[in-house]
């Protein structure tokens, strides 16, 4: 379930008009930009982008970056993008930052549906010119590539068919990889990156039975390269991307400092789709509300859009 | 150009009427089988079909496998299949067939659109159940893998952005890789399966010039393992996919007893598309007209239904 919370009932046209008020004198209204924007569903903030530009002849998105600095600048302008496009903005600068950020690559191509993957494909397209493999594979090298790649250029089959005896087999495949150094990388990657997630995970429940101990947990026992950092994180998010989210969240609030990009990706990215489910299993996991640790961590503004995102009544 | 001559009037239902008149009887006459399904286009052909099947409760495709035979039969019913369906069963039989068969995965993959090669890889789901990079990758290994599973999970950029440092880079990379026996084939594989097809033909004039011989040319120097293979037909595929065409029928014909499969293949896929453009060349190269010599080499009904989809008169 989502934590967004938007009402059914908005003008695009009035929300415009009230964005453009707010711009006016010295710094923006940010009171103003959080109760409307923070809540708006993918829709409705499409339709007010729209109406500013008819209305002012200007970007909003582009005005808003104007307005507004630091951590909240970012979430707003992550919020404002249509989903694939926000995930193509994502992969990008992950690319560009290198092997520190990878897991975002992993997560956009290991969560998201089929179809959803290739619209981000296109947007990346379209934004930059080049395609979302071209660029992954252009930054990396050896089997890192191999399996980025892979990923990124997936399109997995999305029905419940489990095949239980090739689920056996691959276990074993993966057991015999995993627990070797130098293992059987190509036939790790060849099954994480084109098998149905459905059979993925049956695969995973086997490796589980037989060897007392999860395939992500297994990993860990290896030298942590950033391609077995990609392998852990890619089952992680095949297997249950709801539990890889909170510990993402976990991490981030964790930190010395807190990391704001881990925080806001995670919430931006979910708020309309599971963010609460995964705040319930945050509370589950921590004894401690989302909400409340989150209000600890940051301050301001951001702290007032996050928690706006996350469901929080005004 | 298209070879296909099809009427802008027709009528479904009497079409549908017309081929099951035809099936009465001992045998059905194949003269009414190709006078209209060799003179419909890919709509009218879906049209024909749902008004068959609405009319007689029984599906079209099926009927006719059941009865005409041999070639005839194959060349039908990949024609009566929509050109997206079609590509996903071409493939899928090319995998079950093994190394003798990968180039028609790589013409595929290398000829189509992003768009295009995306329909098949959805046909390819909701046909078998399984992706087509699934399947490819399971029945490869090695090089030859890593580089079929690019190709057919590419959704290449199809702008025409070229970029001549790069391309400069880039021959160079595929220069270095090709001379030597144990070349980098990771960077020619990155190369080929990502970059878009006008950077590509960029790199590949830049290495002719430079090297005063092209790398397809070139590559036929090494040993022409499955690999090294299937790098030329991409090549070939992507630097001029009608040349490519003309040299399949050349070849079909050429051979002692005619390789029916790749001269159904190619007739059938391109009919409606270029199939003029290769006849042209094909007289070019040959000096002889590709009707003629498809008429003398193959017989019966399977050669009037080529020659039909080839353009000839009736």
């Amino acid at each position: 379930m989502a934590t967004l919370i938007a009402p059914s009932h908005y003008s695009p046209v009035e929300d415009a008009e009230a964005l453009q008020k707010s711009f006016k004198g010295w710094g923006a209204d940010d009171k103003v930009i959080i109760a409307i924007l923070g809540h708006r569903n993918v829709d409705q903030r499409q339709k007010i982008r729209k109406a500013y530009e008819e209305l002012f002849q200007e970007d909003l998105i582009k005005r808003l970056e104007s307005e507004i600095s630091g951590d909240f600048e970012k979430a707003v302008y992550r919020w404002m993008l249509e989903p694939a496009d926000r995930d193509a903005v994502l992969a990008n600068v992950a690319i560009k930052n290198g092997s520190k950020d990878y897991h975002v690559v992993v997560e956009i191509a290991s969560v998201l549906s089929a179809e959803e993957l290739l619209a981000v494909r296109r947007a990346y397209h379209n934004r930059y010119k080049r395609s979302l493999e071209e660029d992954v594979a252009a930054n990396t090298t050896g089997h890192l590539r191999q399996f980025l790649v892979g990923l990124v250029s997936s399109f997995r089959y999305e029905g419940d068919e489990i095949n239980a005896k090739l689920a056996k087999t691959e276990a074993n495949i993966l057991h015999e990889s995993v627990k070797e150094k130098k293992g059987n990388y190509e036939e790790v990657i060849r099954i994480l990156t084109t098998r149905s997630k459905t059979q993925l995970v049956a695969t995973f429940n086997y490796y589980k039975d037989e060897h007392a101990i999860s395939i992500s947990k297994k990993l860990l026992d290896q030298t942590p390269d950033d391609f077995h950092k990609a392998l852990h994180t890619a089952i992680r998010c095949i297997n249950d991307h709801k539990k890889y989210y909170e510990k993402v969240l976990r991490n981030a609030i964790k930190k010395f400092g807190t990391d704001e990009d881990g925080l806001s990706r995670v919430v931006v990215t979910r708020a309309e789709k599971d963010l609460k489910d995964i705040k319930e299993l945050y509370y589950k996991r921590n004894s401690v509300h989302l909400e409340d640790a989150v209000a600890k961590d940051i301050s301001g503004d951001y702290k007032k859009f996050i928690l706006t995102l996350l469901g929080k009544q005004d």
